[in-house]
């Protein structure tokens, strides 16, 4: 075993060749990911096109053909389009903007009982106020393809056994041994281990201490994705209906005019009764008068709901992991398992990248991991355990009470993170909405250097790198210029953290570049990384543009020219605010303010200083030096 | 030659094995189009996936790999989007929001002169309103991959030779011979000959009387692509620079980090000065003080401007037509040559289906085709003869007033076809933007289905059929219920050309169906023809969703429930209207207005009632009928 402060990354690739177990010559990867479905192809992707080298197992022989998970929440939307990928999702997926509610009692005949918006946009604030559903084989394959980009395919058949720490290198890689279904035992070198690999997770089972913490619920619920022929009107939104006499139905529309029926099964059922009839006939007697009968059934599947969080989500030595279903289940109701999965594997993805190229301190970052997605787990079955019971109780207003109070957590822009090295308390610095441990807020700006409308929150593409946005007001005089050469000055010289760390990464990602994608001819990553790797620096001003060049701003900016952002589009959002009112709040004549955003796209520390107080540009130094020296470190050689 | 009274279709596939020229079986095709530039594959895409049999000839034994056209302008960008293609040139496209005019004379030195936005919102309505560059050879593999979705591949190494009639069936398919490289001679029969083949088109000298007119104008542009070393900062914007001493140069950015020069080569000039070197040294002289030089060149091509168009745009017959190039040729400065060529496809390809399936009234629906698209053709020239003179002549006011003047135009969103036919006079009942004869204004709206916000101008397939608006207020009382009740009753009974359009239009599609492609399965055609082939029947009311349910309408909306729209979205103009306003202006209360859209979204015709006067609603049958009486009629069998 190898003690916790252990550091498999220096920057240097270990792409040296040893004896493996069973005699032939093998390389040490960075992460050996086990499971292809969402969590583990999320993961890879990020992890590949950070420059990673990854292993991606499954034990399937190809990818989710039918059923199972397929609501997309507007956050995962969100980090798709900031990955740039999924736009056919969005020209094959079915929409879904509002929630409606039918009931049934002794005295009175079914009746719609209200149709509400699912995302309000006063509550939930997002360019796409919708769930985008298409079937979990679809998700997938769009990252099975941008893996392809990267140059990385998926290995079928591939199942997990278990792993160790490789004998004769106890600070060195894992030694993980899996089954190739046709060609026997195989073992896999890795630094890292992450089990995406679902409910009954493997790799959970081999790391000590992760049982499960929560109450297997009891109810079995069965699920039946087909073809209609009916009469009720309602099938294009998310609708709940509820019989007194019957019980309830929930209603999903699908891509490919299909939809999908949730039915609590009798848990008094013999197992005839949970099949694909059952559902059937419980659907047509919910739904009297309507008529529903089935063209064709695509998927019949049934679960009993189980709602659980692993004690750990990593080993002691933070080497192995698990994200996803892995290390927390729940009842499919309110479209939250793929999402959550996926922004386990968001979360884990940049921090493990970091960590392997050795410019992390693990014990503060890759612990963050745990920290973070473990209070989401929890927060997510006390919701679903409420959810569930709603539905299945029958009470169509404390449904939809209990449903509005989670709004914001469901879309997953309300998920939200303590405070911690990675967030830091922002002592009243952010007056607005970019507040340090929540989604950076959608904001329209214009680009200076093409005059393109963007959304701020999409436009740097993600490499793995931070965001520090600079935030001026309408003027850009001597003491902001002042503020930002000072801040220049000390952002680059070697007494800086910033940039010995920067200076470092480069190294790494010299010796373990990025992927060259066919994408990055027209993504050109090397825009956003002309100063740091481990950075991209950002102005963004409600200056008017004629009053300054790019050129005359001092270097880590005017180097920086596709990230100069004018603030002069109005918002979308229902008070109509610009990007500096939203994210701060009123910004003083002379103030400026500096919004640091995480890889992940969350804000992780925001201040505000009077550029022309004397020593203010050193002092954001310092603070932004500061911040990252509380995760980051310069790599011992 | 068959006489000007032949019709070629009947809605009866013309199927039959006929002995070719070289002893082989053939079948006849509908249409044969030569050239696989932008204008022809915009009209075999179209008319694949109407149902024809199309045949796709091009000499060139690959899609165009560098250089040549590449802006795609926004009335361009929403036909894409009508046709739900061209993802991917959004994701990789550079986007031109901006124009900049610099200038140098002997006294003052290079300096800014403006920087304004190219397309504003308050003259260009529509969604995009930017120039997006990518290659042409891009645009035409979006094409070519909409093609293979219905089935049809080009025919590479074709080259047109000639075409005659039949001899033996006089009024029956023409005959067209073409050259296949390394193959020999071969001979196509097709109903219908389109010449996509470019300025010295072949098919274009085989029609009798299609002699251009115009002025070949005496001036030689050099075009060079390559990525740039520069510290001249407006790289990103469509930009002039003018200099009194070396001339002007055309700055346009490319999508791949390059940037297009165009520079006016001199008349007497010696062939070596026509070269790449000419051009970049006239670039750096031109630019001084900043300094720009080449990392790579990706393209360089030369050309003199002539301005001209075809006498006749098809033969008297009206079975062989020119479109594109090959009809028109002007300088390619103001970005208009694809644009305008895609648009003669999207002008010509579904009235060449209905002619096909002989529902169209020849002599006025083909007709038409030059009538309408000769008179954009001159707008063009005379538009482009100023824009190139302004270019050349180094006065940037005078250019930018010559800009201003034609910014409608060169967006496209300003091409206005005349009165005829399928334009109708509308007699002051459109006080609003949607005006026969112009594009269908953008508006917001509510699909009433699945409460989705759509963009009306394109959320209908482009399946070859006519859009029927039926416009009503906030109140759908017991008045506009028996006006949509007596529309529909006329409208399905046997005494309206439109239901027996309608039948005969069935048969034919049964008999000769639109393609089923992959995305269809998502797209749903059928949700768009439940009532008629021919026509998408849509509903737009202010009514509030509660007050009715789409199965309470009369059939012909019922059935249509996925055209129900709610006027309930403020729209994103300049002045925020909703739809019918926009559309409109104001409708007053018990107004019902109709507005036909043509398969190629422009409007057709617009008329108001007042639906309490009684007789209202067959009053609007008869109009609709007699609107569509014009052009259409019931194939003789």
């Amino acid at each position: 075993m190898t003690t916790s402060s252990a550091s498999p990354g220096n920057g240097i690739s270990n792409g040296v060749t040893l004896s493996s177990q069973n005699g032939q010559q093998e390389n040490t990867s960075d992460v050996c990911v086990v499971g292809a479905g969402p969590a583990g192809v999320m993961l890879s992707a990020l992890l590949a096109r950070f420059g990673l080298k990854v292993e991606l197992l499954d034990e399937r022989p190809d990818k989710t053909a039918v059923g199972r998970a397929d609501g997309i929440q507007p956050k995962t939307i969100e980090t798709f389009q900031m990955l740039r990928v999924g736009d056919e999702l969005f020209r094959t997926g079915v929409k879904v903007h509002d929630i409606c509610m039918w009931q049934s009692s002794g005295t009175k005949s079914l009746r719609r009982l209200g149709r509400e918006v699912h995302y309000p946009p006063s509550i939930v604030d997002v360019l796409q106020p919708y769930i985008l559903l298409c079937h979990q084989g679809m998700v997938e394959g769009v990252f099975i393809d941008d893996l392809r980009r990267s140059g990385v395919e998926v290995q079928r058949s591939h199942s997990f056994k278990t792993y160790s720490y490789r004998d004769d290198e106890p600070q060195g890689a894992l030694q993980i041994s899996c089954d190739w279904a046709g060609h026997g035992e195989k073992t896999i070198f890795a630094d890292y281990l992450v089990g995406c690999d679902g409910a009954r997770s493997l790799v959970r089972r081999s790391i000590p201490d992760t049982y499960a913490q929560g109450t297997p619920h009891k109810s079995v619920w069965g699920v039946l994705d087909g073809e209609l022929e009916t009469d009720f009107p309602d099938l294009w939104s998310k609708t709940v209906v509820f019989s007194e006499e019957h019980g309830s139905v929930l209603i999903i529309p699908r891509e490919r005019n299909m939809t999908r029926f949730y039915i609590e099964m009798k848990t008094s059922a013999t197992p005839k009764d949970l099949g694909e009839e059952y559902v059937k006939q419980q659907a047509r007697l919910i739904l009297a008068p309507y008529h529903v009968e089935w063209r064709s059934v695509e998927w019949f599947g049934n679960y009993q709901v189980a709602q659980r969080v692993a004690a750990r989500f990593s080993d002691a030595s933070r080497r192995a992991f698990i994200a996803g279903d892995a290390s927390h289940t729940h009842s499919p109701k309110a479209a939250q398992g793929m999402n959550t999965s996926m922004h386990d594997s968001w979360n884990l993805g940049w921090k493990l990248n970091l960590a392997s190229r050795g410019l992390a301190r693990d014990e503060v970052l890759l612990e963050s991991y745990e920290h973070e997605r473990k209070k989401i787990a929890h927060d997510l079955i006390d919701f679903d355990f409420e959810h569930a019971n709603e539905i299945a109780a029958g009470d169509a207003s404390r449904l939809a009470e209990n449903f509005r109070k989670n709004t914001r957590f469901i879309s997953g822009v309300g998920v939200e993170y303590g405070l911690n090295k990675l967030n830091l308390e922002d002592d009243g610095f952010s007056q607005g909405a970019a507040k340090p441990g929540c989604n950076l807020p959608p904001a329209k700006v214009t680009r200076y250097m093409d005059a393109s409308p963007v959304d701020i929150q999409l436009d740097i593409p993600v490499l793995g790198q931070f965001r520090v946005y600079v935030v001026l007001g309408s003027e850009i005089g001597p003491s902001e210029t002042s503020f930002m050469a000072a801040l220049d000055s000390r952002l680059t010289s070697e007494s800086s953290l910033i940039a010995r760390v920067s200076e470092a990464a480069a190294r790494s990602y010299q010796d373990k570049p990025r992927p060259i994608r066919i994408d990055d001819v027209y993504v050109r990553p090397e825009r956003y990384t002309p100063v740091s790797q481990l950075i991209t620096y950002s102005l963004i001003t409600s200056a008017d543009k004629k009053d300054f060049e790019i050129a005359s701003l001092p270097p880590f900016l005017s180097k920086s020219g596709w990230t100069v952002y004018l603030d002069d589009v109005p918002n979308l959002d229902t008070q109509g605010r610009r990007c500096t009112d939203k994210w701060l709040g009123v910004l003083a004549s002379n103030e400026v303010a500096i919004v640091t955003v995480r890889p992940d796209g969350y804000v992780g520390a925001v201040k505000r200083w009077s550029a022309s107080e004397s020593g203010a540009g050193e002092s954001a130094a310092n603070w932004l030096d500061g911040y990252f020296e509380g995760f980051l470190k310069v790599p011992t050689y």
